[in-house]
This record gives structure tokens, sequence and C-alpha cells, in this order.
């Protein structure tokens, strides 16, 4: 996997798109440069994800960004999706590899003990950095300390995630992450296109 | 697949086991003549659940019984398991198939006009035939007439399932369905390894 997939990293929440259309997001956020779109979906049946997934393969494939499926190894091999991303309550990253032997697969460790359990992954995202409304389950914020902890214990690219907004980019890049996560800052804004410009920019103006 | 894998065919669900250790009871009715075993764990997290299924998969194997996951296909295939049982809400067959090309996969309608979504399954799972306190979402039963109507829908093997216990095994067979899917009735007996015999012998002499 090339680690600038991870720059500018678009989680597409469904619980955060809410009534907007998820497919027009998608665009949006294509256009305006995102490097990777994971479809997240916590409580929607496999079914409708299977659905969504299908109609948003064309438009990453058509931005050369990769698609991954959060938590679903079956959803993302199934649809012939890029990668999945998994947590500590989901199928370790070991045994997805057995279903997803040419996919990327991301890992978000519960602390640095976890890291153990990232074996088999190609990338791993870690937070939430700031507190965040995005996830209900996601924990306590461990800041840019904790941030620097993890990306020193792992030689894994890094996609720092959570609370991520235009305000605190540059504080986030500066521990030494390969890209950010970002979900509210541009699914909720007025324009996500321009709101996705924006990180885009900023993003590359550290990393050029 | 060959139909008499359902004849008896127990759901190991975690949630009617309980405190009892889910080997030992796998043990008990493999040598009571179990014909496949299937492993559910509604709500358990997916490493747990491998853990586990990677623990029966040899006791399964040395009685030349199946392995089926309950909705996880992703794990089937990580842990080469024989196959999923899927429902209304998981990955629909035709999808799970791209995943398990030579897996058992069953499939739960949720009703007549969902038989279409069977599509790509090797069985199907049809209940609740009684009322059960296994499953929270089982739904209103159908009694042996909604069996009955299912089962002349489709030309797939049927296993019924849902409150089924010695007293109402025969009028259950007199449906034409090829096997019983049993839980609580040897989970939860006293002695689970006679009980499942008692329910072998019965099935078996009604279809020899």
């Amino acid at each position: 996997m090339n680690s600038t997939v991870l720059r500018c990293y678009v989680v597409l929440d469904l619980a955060v798109v809410g009534p907007r259309c998820p497919v027009e997001l998608t665009q949006a956020v294509l256009r305006g440069g995102a490097s990777a779109i994971q479809l997240r979906g916590k409580d929607r049946p496999l079914r409708e994800l299977a659905h969504l997934a299908t109609a948003l393969l064309p438009l990453v494939r058509a931005h050369n960004v990769p698609l991954i499926i959060n938590d679903y190894v079956d959803l993302a091999r199934a649809i012939d999706a890029d990668g999945v991303h998994l947590g500590a309550h989901d199928l370790p990253p070991a045994l997805a590899r057995r279903c997803l032997p040419q996919g990327i697969i991301g890992y978000s460790p519960a602390d640095c003990a976890d890291l153990l359990s990232s074996l088999g992954a190609d990338y791993l995202g870690v937070g939430p950095i700031y507190a965040t409304s995005t996830k209900a389950d996601a924990g306590q914020p461990i800041g840019t300390q904790g941030l620097q902890t993890l990306r020193a214990a792992t030689e894994l690219p890094v996609v720092a995630i959570g609370g991520i907004t235009p305000t605190n980019i540059a504080e986030v890049l500066r521990s030494g992450v390969d890209g950010l996560a970002i979900c509210s800052s541009v699914l909720c804004a007025a324009d996500p296109h321009t709101a996705m410009c924006s990180i885009v920019s900023t993003v590359n103006t550290y990393f050029d």
C-alpha cells in the first residue's frame, strides 16, 4: 500500500451523513481531493451497505482512490472493494488477510498493548485524537501526546482520526502521521466540496 | 450439499449455552449424533468467535460433520469452516458465494416473497415454527402451516427452526422438511448427550 492514500482519508459514516445523499457526498469529496473513502455503516444491514458500496465503486475507481469497508471483510471481498478497516471487536487483521490476500487492511488498536493484534495490517487508524461525537464508542481522546506514543511504537503507516478539523490539522500533522481521517468536518460542511479542497490544500502543503 | 446434514442440525447459540462450556456441549451433541453444528454468537466479538470456532473445527471434523458459522462469511472463510447461515440483514447468499465458492450457504428467508433473496443458497432455514425465547428477533411463529407453505414454494432443502422439542418433532417432520434445527432442547437439557441421542433416534426412525 502506498501511504499517500492515507493523507486525506474520508470516513463516510452513514450516521453522520444523515439525510444527505452518500453518493453525492462521495462525488463532492473525491472532486475535492480525498485520497481514500471508508464506508462506515455500523447499524446498517449488509444488504443495504452492499448496494451503496457497489454504487460507490465506479466513482472511486474514476479517481483512482481506494474504497475501504469498515468492519465487513466479507462485504469487501464480495464487491471487490480495495480493503477493510477493522477494530478490536472485528476479525483480527491476520485472519482478515486470508479473505483479502491483496486488499488494504487497516486496524485501529485499542492501545499500545493491542499493537500485537495489528499483525497482518497495512496501516493503523489511531485515535480519537480529540473529542468526537461521530463515533459513540470511540473512547477517551488520546491527544497528540497519545498519538506520538503510538506513532513511535509502530513502523506501520498511521492515519489519525477523531475530532480533526481545519483548526487542528497542523498540530496533528506535526505528530508524524501519514494522513488524517476526516468525517464531520467535510460531511457536515455547508459545502463539502469546498471544505474538502481546503483541507487537502493544507495537508498537501505540509507534505510537499 | 448432502441434505442429510440438515437432519439433526444443532444451533450452538452462545446466549443459550450460558455458563456451560460450548466445547464440551459440542462434544456431547456430536457423540449424540448431531448432523451439523451452527455456531451463533450474535453479540460476541469476532475475535472471540474465531477462537471458539477454531477450537470446534477438529471436533466436527472428527465426526465428519460440517461447522456452519452464523452471519459471518469472513470468519467462515478465514478459519476454513464448512459454511455460513445468513438472514435478511446479512450479506445476501449470492454475494456470500463470492467469498465461499465451495462452502455451504444457508439462508433464513423473512417470508415467501424473500425467497428471491435465497439465490445462491444451498438450503433454507425456516421458522420460527413455534414460539421461542432463544432468538429475540425471531418474529412471530409461522406454525407447521407456514412451514408447509414455504416448503412448497422452494426446491431447496429445508431445515425447520424455532421451538422444536421432542414433543413436536413428529408434527414438524410431517411437513416435509429435510431436518430440524435444535437449540435449547439439547443445550439446556440436564444431559445434552442423552437428549441429543433421543432426538436423533426419533428423527432417523422417521427418515429410515
